[in-house]
């Protein structure tokens, strides 16, 4: 790695102090603001704090925003606890107007119009969420996640329990073999020949989407992987009340939450896992991204 | 099934009320009081709410009590929720005093003077816990339980992590196996040859518990299912600071909780998983149990 | 599907017996040459064996040949049991030129310059192998017969074993799965970090394939799923003598087989394992392949 | 260790070959005779061929004969590769009256009259089989060799197929774990509650021996764990022709070989399994076994 560069880190959660703190070890400056137990778990060697969130930017040449970048599309994320009442929280407008055009920011799920702008303000923005190296690997803690949430919801044991997962992409197939293990039965739901032909190796029993679509069968849990509208008013009217749907997709979903309210359907919409339940191992793979990331761009 | 029997079901939580239920549904009268989650849940043919705890003993031939009977020793176990400020909490003494003669008593971990007491008045009390198949059933509901704390304790994945299981009995074989298939790495600590064999055969990692109490490993999460204390006040002397340590153990645990405490471990005490993450399930464990019993006995 | 459509059936193994007989069970009249095991496994009624190869393509719309449709690149793929001494095996040209016009062939691994003659020839040829969910279904026999052999070839046992599975494509990553699960320790080689991604969240250790190729580690058993030279001299001169390995892939293979034997290394060549393992299971994944291939063309 | 003891060995297979060569690896001189592979896979520096099966004796303390013992009940079991036509078996009775009195005599499966033989001659024969450790052991090499009958036996794959274990001890639960992870659909068919609860947990369906006895369910494959006859002719009678069952229970089985052989039903006798697909693993536990017993009783 290149010496003394200057890495500024802003806003998120746990993961952002992980990865400022794996940068740290590494010999690398890190400036942060507004992270997440910054205080207590830092290795404080090579973090510096700033007092707010320009001075962090202050000579860096990368900058490292969250996973998710905003919630609402406007300012930067930032949890709660990293919040005093009279913060001021940047608009991304304004970070990527203070950045110096040589900095490139690193951040997650970055909107397609903040995209634009940056490209618009000659400056470099890489979404590390959109490599599927990154994807595969956050698979396992939302899997994780999302095993917790169900024995939380249901009354009964995985094991012995019925499953659908809707879908058999990363997150959908990761999480079908841990259920089988488990000695949950599951069946898997999707569109693709290929998706069912790996699902059916896999020891599920498999439905055509379509099917399923018209006839839904009763099971103990539903897992939502597919990020859009799979469950419509029609659909979610052959389901029993009651039904526990646990939805892992993006934050549209997969289902239409109005009608499922109505129906009794128990929505449980279950974002962001890696960071709630593992966010060491989520801070891990950030950085991992980060670091290829920066290594390919002659940063590092 | 004979008909018409009585059965009496007092205290408990929702387990009491699957088993009030699964009995309901044999055309068997119950009269019930103080269980948790009676109104909503139950069907209500042929349960009976009584007002106070004697109500529910008139004519019963058999008495359904929680597991744990009681926390304290006296008093019968009841779960907040059923509880209002101005309850009367029986005495176990009472209770046994106030059955018929003819009536058989089913009850969770007895303590061995209520079983003297039982003897002494002539009352025949039954331990359903107290049976291989029921313990081995628990295992299941108790292994995925002590999995989602896991997770939720730990900042990284399951997958990857390094556990140390003591014991390998029900719980410890049971958690070891599902552990595994989640890709965690696993070690056994066990005394006999015959657990250590089992365990290496699963895929577990072995070591002899002598030798881990006199240079206990490193690891992300030790798991005990010991009942008595392994961890005294020199292995956790040997222990790292912030070391995660769950007990699934009998409530004396298997570790010297004032000296953990002073050590920096962090002990998190998971019992009671069962009725805990699964209530249904475990409602059902314990439906059947109590069934065989009265089936054996002739009262069904 | 149509009626009394009828499809002829030449050459082949235990797997085209298989095709016949469920072709057969749906009222396809099936008139079939040189299928090994035709007499005693077959379903009379609606298969007709012909007394010479140009017998069974009368008036037949579709033609199915096997799978690989030929091992010398000129003449029919024939199992021996189906051969007599004299019996006369036809060339490929032959067959395409001796086909109605209107009539489809169908066969496995087709080679280019068959592909080129079939198109000159204004002839229908479709490959049922090329087919992404056709290789998906046979990862699964492939594994399976991949494990026997193992276990037949190692005088250890699998449990507890150290395995390199190079690649981790559709047969590698089915393997490995299977290897994990039966307590086998696996490394996967790979070069595609997706490939290496998805090999370390199944649950295995993972190195770079340059890296192992300049310092390939010893392990109980090398099982080989890529189609090319990986084995060259230099790598084969650092693996021990007696290093087993298996070679799953293409019948080229990915080792060096004259090196190999030069340096003791126990190269197993483990081709068609889906057809000798499991002939029904590959015989119904071929059958289903077909039956889609003639349902899209409407000749079904 | 005690130094320079003196171990003598007689007849077996590769496995005893294994136990020669791990002694000889901590400097105990073993004599030999009558062994299997014993030339070419042996570590020639403390190992001494006799010429003999008596030279193997003098003065050894210790003599470690095969497993099984004995095949005819008379003699000493020897392997065909280790036999030359004029050799010479020496029966049981003149082994143990021609070593030392203070030799201790290692065999696995000693017959009830060759103990009484022994213990009126005043000789101390240990059986190593008869050690729950080492069966638990055995039971991996086992559940392996059955899984390769298996999938040779049957034309379809193990994934997807249906099974019935016939018993859950050692070895039923070691394949069924097993065979359930390759997404084979396991039933388990045992007499005892205990048994019946583990197999539940561990993901099997469940059967009671009495009920699958008077109707037994088709499927796929029979594995018989269960050493006297479950498969009386009645129970044969109600099986499907064809029937494929394969048997690992010892010599007697568990099924009437002659009205088995009437009714088509495909029987294998899959015996010795460890012996014959790891030997070196099978060689390896008696070892521990062997050691373990001689350091129990001081010989170590």
């Amino acid at each position: 790695m290149k010496d003394r560069i200057k890495i500024g880190v802003l806003g998120g959660d746990l993961r952002q102090s992980v990865v400022c703190s794996l940068f740290a070890k590494q010999n690398i400056e890190c400036a942060v603001w507004g992270v997440e137990g910054l205080s207590t778990e830092m290795n404080e060697y090579n973090i510096v704090k700033s007092a707010d969130w320009k001075g962090a930017l202050g000579g860096a040449e990368v900058l490292i925003l969250p996973l998710p970048l905003t919630t609402d599309g406007v300012r930067l994320n930032m949890w709660r606890n990293s919040l005093r009442s009279d913060t001021y929280i940047p608009r991304l407008t304004e970070i990527i107007q203070a950045v110096s055009k040589s900095c490139v920011i690193l951040a997650g799920k970055v909107p397609a119009n903040i995209k634009r702008f940056a490209a618009e303000n000659n400056v470099n923005i890489v979404d590390y969420y959109e490599s599927e190296e990154f994807q595969i690997k956050n698979a396992v803690p939302t899997a994780e996640g999302a095993i917790v949430v169900a024995i939380n919801e249901m009354d009964i044991t995985l094991s012995g329990s019925s499953a659908f997962v809707i879908g058999y992409g990363r997150i959908g197939r990761t999480l079908a073999l841990r259920l089988i293990s488990l000695g949950c039965h599951v069946t898997c739901v999707a569109r693709s020949k290929r998706d069912l032909a790996w699902a059916e190796c896999d020891g599920c029993n498999i439905v055509k989407l379509k099917n399923y679509q018209s006839a839904p069968t009763a099971c103990d849990v539903i897992f939502n992987t597919v990020p859009h509208v799979i469950f419509d008013n029609t659909v979610i009217g052959a389901l029993p009340y009651g039904q526990l749907y646990i939805d892992l997709a993006s934050s549209n979903g997969g289902i239409d939450f109005e009608s499922a309210e109505k129906h009794g359907i128990k929505v449980v919409k279950a974002l962001s896992l890696p960071g709630k339940c593992s966010p060491v191992t989520a801070g891990r793979i950030i950085y991992d991204s980060v670091k290829e990331i920066l290594e390919e761009c002659g940063k590092l």
